[in-house]
């Protein structure tokens, strides 16, 4: 799960604030590219060596001249513009992904008020109710989050989690179709709060209905999950982000070489021999690449991706206390203190 | 259909990823662009070769100051802007058009739950409600979808693909108007409702209007779409930016060359004969653009664009399923495992 | 009516798009600045002949100074910025404007299947219903849409359209107050419906509200046309964007000039007569700004503005189809085809 | 109220269209800039003067080289980043508050037709709810639009534009909150409603809650109005962006003057005296800077700000309007003349 | 609470303007960067002084050439585009975030209307509907604000405030699970709402209906502010800007040195020991980051933090007044002034 810095930038004085944001090594930039960072110094290293110790004085000249040519055209890959916008498209699809992943509460509210009546049977449709929404969610998300698709590898453990019954699997299993069958949990659902209807259980078309639309948000939501999943970004342009970024520091091997022989038109100012300004903007452009790849898919295991296997849990404990343990339970109504 | 990397970046080690996605064929950039580039760099050859070969000293010198004069104004083509704007512009589109495809669950669920009997005539209604709103869909995509219109070059073709029936195409024909005729289906399966609530499937008016809202929210969905196709973005913009990109290129021919006399004012720093690094800045602005016409476009049928015709067929399906397979029909009501 | 160029991406093979999408005249960036562009050459071969043959040594050479000294600032001006930015913001109101246009179906389908009846009175309030939002919404565009207004110069011309009826324009003139009454006509929609509730044609409160729903949703579409019309953007931000691309290209009419004398400090590299890569920056900078216009106010006469009396033609057409024609016309209800 | 520019647009030829955006005076670029152009210039002048004949040859040099120091180093003020970016920002709070200011027509058209009744206490209980509506949109207009504020100082001004009643004054001033009670006006809207409701005006509940839902979406727009107020953008980011732009201006006093002496490193190309260059620059950046106030604030008294006196007069107008005199007052039903 | 600046733009004169938001201390640019900015003059000057006076010659040409190359290559950070593209994605958050906050008004305004009587109980039924919205309420704003957890550290400090009473505490301890309780209190007003209907109290479905509608609004308002904070932006991008910024700044200790030494190749063009174009720089960058970091977590105790514990008091006193003082107390109906 992600790691929560807004308490730290909320609390914390200014230089500790500085710290913390930058020696953080949980989801940070800094775990994000060390691998690729560490992998180009040591080819820079390597091609300098070359340049500085094996090549004679004709093919060092030849390659200064190289290195001019490509240092005076880096800036015909438009990586800043690209990112920009890139990160603003991602995160946008980011954000919609996010506020649709789906909490139970209003089904279960509307359930816990809307359907009457203490009886075992009751109970047991309520309790139905927002279980088969929290199964068919977690039927898409299997489909789509890594983690999830981990801890329930078939439907089998589903059971086993006591998210699905065996009667339920049984009957799943029975519907036959090529297509997947997230709609089905909704539709046992939605024919449940109809049988508690029947059963005078919910009084009225409207309470019914109020079920039965947040049923069908929650759904919808969920729909707008997968289809984004259905439907990515057409590859190409992440293709091309990422292409650009690699292309860029690929071309910095050579473009960037500190050049040592007086005699060259472009010898370096000075001989550093690390490349330390390149090795600061690998650091920030490597780390807005991370940034749009994270944001473009947030279904996977890195840190900051959404913890999909915690929010079925929670929709379901949630759920089940409120339309079980506290249904009808209302504290006894007293006169509040502001009362005149 | 587009091709699913989403699987790829959230499981794979990095150094795969990197792999992946740079050597994909199937939608991708390298697809997209290699023909433009293989013509781009054959009449860049043919420039250099001339001028390399047949041309006098003067002419060389006057090819050596035009190509100058234009290298040095390359930059009063705003390339960067303009696509930058133009793919968040166009993305917005894409992802709201994309939104509105039309899925049926909500109308199929509803449906199945408000529309009561297993009476062959119940089982009727159910199937043409759901059935009337996907043949209006596959009529609308027919319109504006290549690869629908493919599938159905004419109205018989639906009867034959089992969308429509041949009295419901005699029907339809007799609607006369010179305008299309998206909102009959509509209108027929809001009668059916109708008719249904009549006959006492349904019971009382909030079911009733239950399901005609959702009616409503699928076809107000799909004119969207259609409108949308019916005012495209002014055909100035995207013109503009095709132009900037492929004149910017065609300036390159001239601008780029190696400039091999050591007298010229701009001889290039070292003469490689391949002008990689335009190459590579061909590569990623045609790429860009490729993106932006791609999303631009979604209804062709390029390897990213929406694949209606799957859609038609999994939404027939599924609600079929869903308003008569699995109709009322529940699990049994058992105690699940969370019971205390 | 927009020329629609979707079909030709999506179909043709890339040469041809490549053809099509720059040789279209109508709608075309061409079109929109072939006249500003003339005049901007003649100006700017005025000002070289003057400076080639009509000037002294000494005059020559305070002109050379003088060009360089705004060659050197032209990037004062920063039109990328304010293009780039400005474009986004206009099209988004584009995208809203065309998104609350009125499409009547909703309309036309929800009293279509609501409000009961095959009697000549039925039917006329039926018609009337849909008629009268119509109505508004011709009023509407009557006031912001130059082609509407041309064709409906005065109310009586409506009356002759048939889009209001002469007993109505005596009540339409009867209300004196000095506001627009685009109101009136929805006042005269949702009174109908009352009326056809009262006898009894509209069965419950439910199916009348869900039609004063969707008339209130056309309203509220229309009231945001108008009062984008009532408040536009401030006049500066289009005022200044208008006046940065003009008066750069004011100034590229010195700056750009081509310096013939070697002895001048910035002799361009070769006279070519022509500024042909000023003139591609003309067409690149002037294309966007038409765009930004054309975006901006769609309610004109341009190629690419909305057809608003097409679309008053179509929902009158549709709306009197799907509310008379087609009532209650149900195709035989059979088993369709895929019944097992 | 702002000048609409939309009319002259459509209609004009080219040139006029030219000549009308670039020489309009009120709420224009010209009017917003002029004050602060005149200062930039005498102060310009001034040093100019003080550089040219008040200073001593060795002073002259120092001052070029601060003249060369500054110049050089101008771009690191970020002004069109941060003005593109922040205008963005402004314009989409502009485009919300718009279109929250609220049009009483929803609720008037809903309460004409669903409140039942020609007799002189219904005709009340019509008019009161929809003025109770405008009293509370102009105790919210009071609080942050000045002209509105001006216009009524005190309560008693409302009485006495007949917004507000005596006996309504008193009751108002009864409740004794320290908050602002923009509510009490809503609140008496929807007692009134239901008091309609028991007396048999209103005929059953889904009338009375249409109604309810229009005041409340109604209260909901003016409630985002207030918020916007409470809690606006936080000032550092205006305040940047203002002292931006006068920075950078601050400092072209000195970095823009021209250099006189050819001894200088930076000598001018040609001394012109007036740095119309550096004008045009103002003029673009101040006027930008203009365009983002305007937008911050839009319940001003510029030109260009909301006109909310209008507003209120507007739907005071047309709501009465709507509830009385054109209460149930049908046109005669009539075929149209597309009967067939 | 953010100082509100709206009246001082709307109201004053040009110059005022000008002198008040710059010379503004409170949550200005000023108060938050002047740490910052002293710490880093001091190390520029700890530098300054080091390079001129404690180096020999030889030391100082390796520093000279170790600037000159540093401030060759600041360009290779990209904050300008990185800032701007941040601040448009957090501010949009911010928007968001800050318009769900929850205005108590619509829940407090229905429950007023719809629950009837003016009885002890009724009176206590709807004070603890809306009291029991703010309970939750002010329960996801002690994980969130900073400022409300110092309020209200214990549950017992809410009972002491009369936000909770002490058996309603007793009753929400019993509820056990690992899962905050943010639901319980409206599950416990929803449940109130049914008993009132039970009871006669409220009169059917609909209203019944629509006063949960609005509690279900503010509930799902909250939890978007409640996800927003379990799920922050990924800590990578707001790690990246914020290294963005601080390590161009420290570049800038180096690379913006004052070079004084004639023979480098870079001596600056004067020597000012006060290096105030970077001065100026700083304080722009910072800034904007500075908003960036406000804008990110608007729950802090920062000036321009939104003020939750003012937002709970108010809900609560305006709630109370609506739902109990103001019940049913309408003014007389007269006839209004504009009455013919």
């Amino acid at each position: 799960m992600a790691y929560n810095y807004h308490f730290d930038i909320a609390t914390s004085s200014r230089g500790k604030i500085l710290l913390k944001l930058i020696f953080k090594w949980k989801s940070s930039i800094w775990k994000a590219i060390y691998g690729e960072l560490i992998v180009w110094c040591m080819m820079y290293f390597f091609i300098s060596i070359i340049y500085r110790f094996a090549l004679s004085p004709d093919q060092q000249d030849g390659f200064e001249r190289f290195v001019q040519f490509i240092n005076a055209r880096m800036k015909y890959i438009p990586m800043d513009f690209m990112l920009g916008f890139f990160v603003t498209i991602v995160s946008n699809r980011w954000i919609t992904q996010f506020g649709n992943l789906g909490m139970i509460d209003n089904i279960a509210l509307f359930t816990s008020a809307y359907v009457n009546g203490r009886d075992e049977k009751a109970r047991n449709i309520r309790r139905n109710i927002v279980r088969y929404c929290v199964l068919s969610q977690t039927m898409v998300f299997r489909d789509i989050h890594f983690g999830v698709r981990k801890r329930f590898p078939t439907l089998e453990t589903m059971v086993a989690a006591g998210i699905m019954m065996p009667h339920e699997l049984h009957k799943f299993n029975d519907v036959k179709t090529r297509y997947a069958k997230y709609w089905l949990g909704f539709n046992w659902a939605l024919h449940l709060v109809n049988q508690a209807k029947k059963e005078g259980r919910i009084e009225g078309d409207i309470p019914r209905d109020a079920i039965a639309q947040e049923i069908k948000n929650f759904r919808t939501g969920l729909q707008l999950i997968w289809t984004y999943d259905w439907v990515p970004l057409p590859l190409m342009y992440p293709q091309l982000v990422f292409l650009a970024v690699h292309c860029y520091f690929l071309l910095c091997l050579i473009g960037r070489q500190f050049i040592i022989r007086p005699e060259a038109a472009n010898t370096t100012e000075i001989d550093l021999w690390i490349p330390f300004m390149s090795i600061i903007e690998f650091l920030f452009y490597m780390g807005w690449l991370k940034v749009a790849m994270d944001l473009l898919n947030p279904f996977g295991e890195d840190d900051d991706d959404f913890d999909c296997n915690f929010l079925i849990d929670r929709n379901l404990t949630v759920s089940m206390a409120a339309v079980d343990d506290s249904y009808d339970d209302l504290p006894e109504i007293k006169k509040d203190i502001f009362w005149d």
